[in-house]
């Protein structure tokens, strides 16, 4: 079972929910118009079909391997990595200075997708690297920006997160990494580091190691808290490896999913220190990290919606070929392919609405994110920037905590065959499982939901956004199509339940802290369900004014919203009655 | 991490909700008085920490194999089933006159959780030894009762269900296997089994295959399936063992969970056929089947709460012990057990308020199959057996259902370390997920629940228990404690939102059976959150009733029942809105 991009899926939203015109008119993205989005596309939906995919299930079988110090991928990475950088993927979305290509997030995101849904394993690496290099972008010298992000672009070199350490996975505070300077602007690092993403492999010649430590003098807590660059290979002035630096791949971990990407504990400095440079300030480390992380997050909720069309269409293809049963409707005295039970229906409904909610969601931010970043009015792009922030804890928590519902309704559609390894569903059940827990936890995005973004502006992007649902209310009850009525009110239910439970937050999140930080998980599923059910309804909107051009997909649209109007806008005032409910009740362990 | 049987908390339940004293006081279950019950679930809570649990872990990372047609099981197995059957354990609920214990299965499900939870895969082998038990005693001759329902009794010999065929699932009118009779009352058969769970193994020195096949002049569907004994050795007349029979183990499967249950291939008659002996009549075998499938059905939904107790007590050791980052009360300066943070305790209390729920309704459902087999009066049997039939689809569906949220919850709690299949939590995520597909899917239960246990009796069943519902509404409301007053609002909202569900149903199934069965999941949800959510308010008035006599006890009681509330039965009406819509809204795969 391969993979096929839904490119005109995604060109879709590009063109009618996430403003790609309007990025195009940004300076420096001219050249980001429809056509060029859809040709990139359509190239990388091609290799991610043709080398990347195959690889994804033998991957799995046959994983990354540790043996003395050095990680073996699986086989068939080290070409496909080569193939990808030399075709210029990895530069895609970073500065033409470096050697990129300057594209916008939002011709990047569909292309991340692909990326992702083709081979989660492999896909992580250039994740990584892609974080590397912001960090670098926003907060290294220029020198250290010279030396290091050119090659990490051409694919000579990747770059790692060092964050976590046995003590410190959520709670940076308790990172004990040490980092003494050594007199000549260089620092000499020493400590463990765990759950390194592509921590080793020989995909390159050299690894660079983003690695968090403190100074001797360090303030405790996060402002003590230094970013730094430490490569496997010192670099020669003239860019060749000099001598291996102090730090070593002590093992590998084996995991539920995602095998093939090895995950590192490195040790640093074994040897008297591993060689770093600063990365920004001292002790503003975490400053630059966030920067990452932002980054980073966004590109994990891409990873869920990825996984879950990986596992749709996996499903999809084997409900219209395994024959089972009469229809329950009496249309059929003989038994049918699955496809035509109503529950099966139900599943695989449901696995493309969210799939495809996700994905508008997702790209309608990295529409806001372009703008943040190359809107020439500085008052434009402080406001798509507050949306942005707001909307990336909500991408990254609810399209992997629904990827995990996907790829296991995935299974389910598979029936007995889907418990069996060999099928591949079992694989993408395995594999989300990883997406609410690394790049923070689904509670950490949204206690930030709620303190970073709802509690700091006092409710003021939550607002504008509920007024802009009511704006789409208003657009679906000018429309005379059932189909516009029917999403209507569930839309319209949710806003309501999701205005009301803002307000709560901004009551009471000072006086009962551990109520709405107990609920915040809910009040996170809350926003996602509503603002992608939004989005779904902005989606329906334009097909009702598109249909006329290609009556076949427009109308399969219609039937997506209803069927996410149907089975999840409903749910949305329960979750608002769990938040508002939490002062009343007690939970306990 | 070992497992401790929740002891305490299922006397609760046998005592408080499921009525053990009114099965004490039927004929033939006079011992089963509260004394007893206690003593044997504390005999069976030490055998699953002590010898079974120890082996969970261990059998998964080294798990049955298969070797030139021959299954070697886990370490530890063989040993361990020795000592499980010396004891008694597997006789427990059969009659006294084949050497079992005949004490309820009200008792029995208590011990069955605890065989589960401790381990997984070990339990599958009894409880499919229970369903051949079971078989043979509804349908066998009596003399096929007399030569094999003792030795498995004994544990001399394990029994196993052979429905599943590459090309019969779900659908087993598609069944193609061979019986030919011949002619001294045995047939030979010939045909592939697949998914035969414990099809060979070595913890016995035979194997009694139950087998489902169609004879030379049989009707077609299921109208036309017979059921056989297919021993793995013939036994002869003195109970001793003959030939191999011709049945061949030819692989088992590489699987998701459950990886020390050997799930075997088997090929009948490769040799000229496998001497099988007729259960039942010709023609009637899905009969029998369908007794057996019930009771196994009912087990496995008891697996659910099995691994959905193992997945929680497992997450709350690890947030007890796991320091991480300040409480956001700002209750301390420094890290504190993650136990602490507000949406640990979310995680943690749902998963076991929704493990106590499910283990409510399963025993209560157990209790009514005691009254319905053995009360002296006949309409009190007709009555309960209504009660129990209606209650198991739901008992498998939704316990199960809930267990896949509560194992992945319990990754969730462990953060990165969740992944990390050392760690342990991963391995009930990924055996919980064979429970909503064995034994008939989700889909399977619920379209059982709404065609023969709702519509068939025009919804009389559902109304009884609704009635019942709002008898335990007014009890709360005679109550004066908050806790009474916060549990009456959604446990009436849900009762309502059944009702409709339930009219709704009832009015549409023939008319537009697409939409009906196109919810029929969101139905069976629907009514196992409000069932099970009455036994919580039924636990929530006993405790009140009894809290002097153990205030801690109780009072974690009332906070588990509030905790289901405000988490589970408040998304009653999400679900009703599911199916009340199904009409209107256009699902598309």
């Amino acid at each position: 079972m391969t993979y096929q991009a839904p490119v005109k899926d995604m060109l879709f939203v590009l063109n009618h929910l996430a403003g790609l015109r309007q990025v195009a008119a940004l300076p420096g993205f001219e050249e980001a118009t429809p056509d060029t989005a859809q040709a990139v596309l359509e190239e990388s939906a091609h290799f991610a079909a043709e080398v990347l995919a195959p690889l994804n299930h033998p991957a799995d079988r046959e994983p990354s391997a540790w043996r003395d110090g050095a990680v073996t991928t699986a086989p068939g990475f080290k070409q496909a990595f080569r193939q990808y950088t030399e075709a210029g993927w990895q530069g895609m979305s970073h500065p033409v200075e470096y050697g990129g290509q300057g594209l916008p997030g939002l011709i990047g995101s569909p292309c991340s997708e692909m990326l992702n849904a083709a081979n989660l394993s492999f896909a992580l690496c250039p994740l990584l690297t892609n974080g590397a290099i912001e960090a670098l972008l926003t907060a290294g010298s220029p020198e250290l920006k010279k030396r290091f992000i050119g090659p990490m672009i051409s694919g000579q070199w990747t770059g790692t997160m060092n964050l976590t350490e046995p003590q410190a996975g959520s709670d940076l505070a308790m990172i004990r990494t040490r980092a003494q300077p050594v007199g000549d602007g260089t620092y000499r690092l020493s400590g463990t580091k765990i759950f390194i993403t592509y921590g080793d492999h020989d995909l390159t010649e050299n690894i660079l190691h983003l690695v968090l430590a403190r100074l001797p003098d360090a303030p405790e807590g996060v402002k003590g808290i230094s970013l730094f660059l430490v490569p496997k290979f010192l670099v020669n002035e003239d860019g060749t490896l000099g001598v291996r630096n102090d730090v070593t791949c002590v093992s590998i971990e084996h995991k539920l999913g995602i095998k093939a990407s090895p995950t590192a504990t490195l040790q640093f400095g074994d040897a008297g220190g591993a060689l770093g440079y600063l990365v920004g300030q001292e002790n503003r480390g975490l400053d630059a990290m966030f920067i990452m992380m932002n980054a980073a997050r966004y590109a994990v909720g891409v990873q869920g919606i990825a996984i879950a069309d990986r596992a749709y269409q996996h499903a999809l293809a084997y409900a219209a070929e395994r024959v089972q049963s009469r229809p329950v409707d009496g249309s059929s005295r003989e038994a049918v392919p699955i496809i035509q039970h109503p529950d099966v229906r139900r599943m695989l409904g449901t696995m493309r609405a969210l799939t495809e909610a996700g994905r508008a969601l997702a790209y309608v931010t990295a529409g806001h994110a372009d703008l943040a970043h190359a809107s020439p009015d500085a008052d434009a792009r402080k406001r798509h920037l507050a949306i942005q922030e707001f909307l990336v804890p909500i991408v990254k928590g609810w399209c992997t905590e629904m990827s995990i519902d996907v790829a296991s309704l995935g299974v389910q559609v598979h029936g007995g065959m889907g418990f069996i390894e060999e099928t591949g569903a079992a694989q993408y059940y395995r594999d989300a499982r990883i997406l609410t827990i690394y790049e923070g936890t689904t509670a950490i995005q949204a206690n930030d939901l709620i303190g970073r973004k709802t509690l700091r502006d006092g409710g003021a992007v939550a607002q504008a956004l509920l007024e802009a649902i009511r704006q789409t209310e208003t657009e679906l009850e000018s429309r005379s199509e059932p189909a516009a009525n029917l999403v209507l009110k569930p839309l319209r239910q949710a806003r309501l339940a999701l205005a009301n439970v803002v307000d709560f937050v901004l009551a009471n999140a000072a006086g009962a802290p551990n109520a709405v930080f107990g609920s915040a998980v809910p009040y996170l599923l809350l926003a996602g369900t509503t603002l992608a059910g939004w989005q779904m309804a902005r989606a329906l909107l334009a097909s009702l004014e598109h249909q006329q051009e290609d009556p076949e997909f427009h109308q399969a649209k219609i039937a997506t919203v209803q069927c996410y109007a149907l089975h999840k806008l409903t749910q949305a005032p329960g979750l608002a009655a769990v938040v508002l409910g939490s002062k009343e009740y007690e939970v306990q362990p």
